[in-house]
């Protein structure tokens, strides 16, 4: 059997898809299950597309299987390079296995260039190259619509210690390095992207989330075109495609 | 003559008033004017009042002599403490001599415990301790409604450099402990406040703009009361007579 998305041998090798139990979690774009052992999720990714802060709702058509490769795809690019993350293979189109993490409440944004809330709130052109790259941390609270929050107010209210804000700091920009050059690769401008981490049972802190055109803004090097989810959150038409096209393009680079 | 606000000895010596030239500046509670002297600037306290980025907009009888009289007395105890700032003297009821200074456009926020925008952008209750006490810069425009921004942010936007911000903090934190000190004495709680800071033009950075019921949250040790401008932003009544309160204290004591 091979990938219908990208033809590749994923499913070749026979796997074993373990049992989803009871759903631990359902976000806007993923579901995660329980397994027999308590050390192991299945998240199954969803065609449920939101943007800001769920006020704008709608489907995706083919938007779970892309994400699902392409996180697969990112996450084993990050695991050759010794980052450690929460996956451990994928299973079908939508689901991959993963170990069970606690999610830490903080998402780490990532921004080589100025786009999108940035660009917004602080009137810079989308597009500008940001020196330093701006790394921000924003409350994962969608009551409070995810408000950025500065080191001070992360430590103040309790989100991480001194030593977390800073081993996460340096996770994010090497992350950043390493998908930068991986998606120039392809003729993929990496704009900024969001991350999120948690801790294992053992504690040790590991990358978790997905990594798709979902939570990273794709700009095509030559044309300057949008793949990501600006052309859903934006009404520019040609979402599917968006997609399907940075799936091809990770997917088909060895 | 004595100070119809506090009869204290401020007019009780002879003082020579310089010459008000053009009208260099004028915000929303203040004027800044040129004189013959290009080093020095007459600042007039008016009562106007706004809040929420001037979409409310308002007076506060007395608040320009307030705010004159209680940033005069600040300034001093601050420069006997070894802070520079742009204060020279006291002229009259409404106006002080300044030192000319070009205003870096970050606003510096000091909050040892939570309230106003940071208590609802976080979610956290009003009085809130805060640990550590938070610093945020905000970027000075009205247009962007002043939004805050993290250390990478300023660098990126070239709003100030790595050791512009590192000095910032020190005195920002230095000047928020005399401060607190200091309204401790008189039974007020300095619960936030904003700093701006300029060049000279020397290069030598000082303490600017005010330090006032305008500028800072002071609510009652015993009774909790607020006496500030959230008077003013939230309609609770007795604006005027907070604020002659607040001067009444901070000027009294020696």
């Amino acid at each position: 059997m091979t990938c219908r998305l990208c033809q590749s041998a994923v499913y070749s090798q026979a796997v074993t898809v373990p049992e989803k139990l009871e759903r631990r979690y359902e976000g806007k774009a993923k579901k995660v299950y329980a397994t027999r052992d308590p050390e192991l999720y299945i998240v199954e990714y969803k065609d449920d597309a939101t943007a800001f802060n769920a006020q704008k709702r709608g489907q995706i058509s083919g938007k779970g299987a892309v994400n699902n490769a392409v996180s697969a795809r990112l996450f084993e690019l990050l695991e050759r390079e010794g980052v450690e993350t929460h996956f451990v293979k994928r299973l079908s189109e939508r689901e991959q296995l993963v170990k069970a993490v606690t999610i830490i409440p903080l998402e780490v944004v990532v921004r080589p260039y100025a786009a999108g809330s940035f660009a917004a709130r602080y009137g810079t052109d989308e597009g500008q190259k940001l020196t330093p790259t701006v790394l921000e941390w924003c409350l994962k609270s969608d009551a409070l619509g995810d408000p950025p929050l500065n080191d001070d107010t992360a430590l103040a209210l309790g989100l991480a210690s001194v030593g977390d804000l800073a081993k996460l700091r340096k996770l994010a920009l090497r992350i950043g390095t390493l998908l930068a050059a991986r998606f120039e690769g392809v003729n993929l401008k990496l704009i900024d992207f969001k991350l999120e981490f948690g801790h294992l049972g053992t504690g040790e802190l590991v990358l978790a989330d997905e990594i798709s055109p979902d939570t990273c803004r794709l700009w095509d090097v030559q044309s300057g075109e949008r793949l990501d989810k600006d052309r859903f959150r934006r009404d520019l038409g040609g979402v599917e495609d968006a997609y399907r096209e940075v799936a091809r393009r990770v997917l088909e680079e060895s």
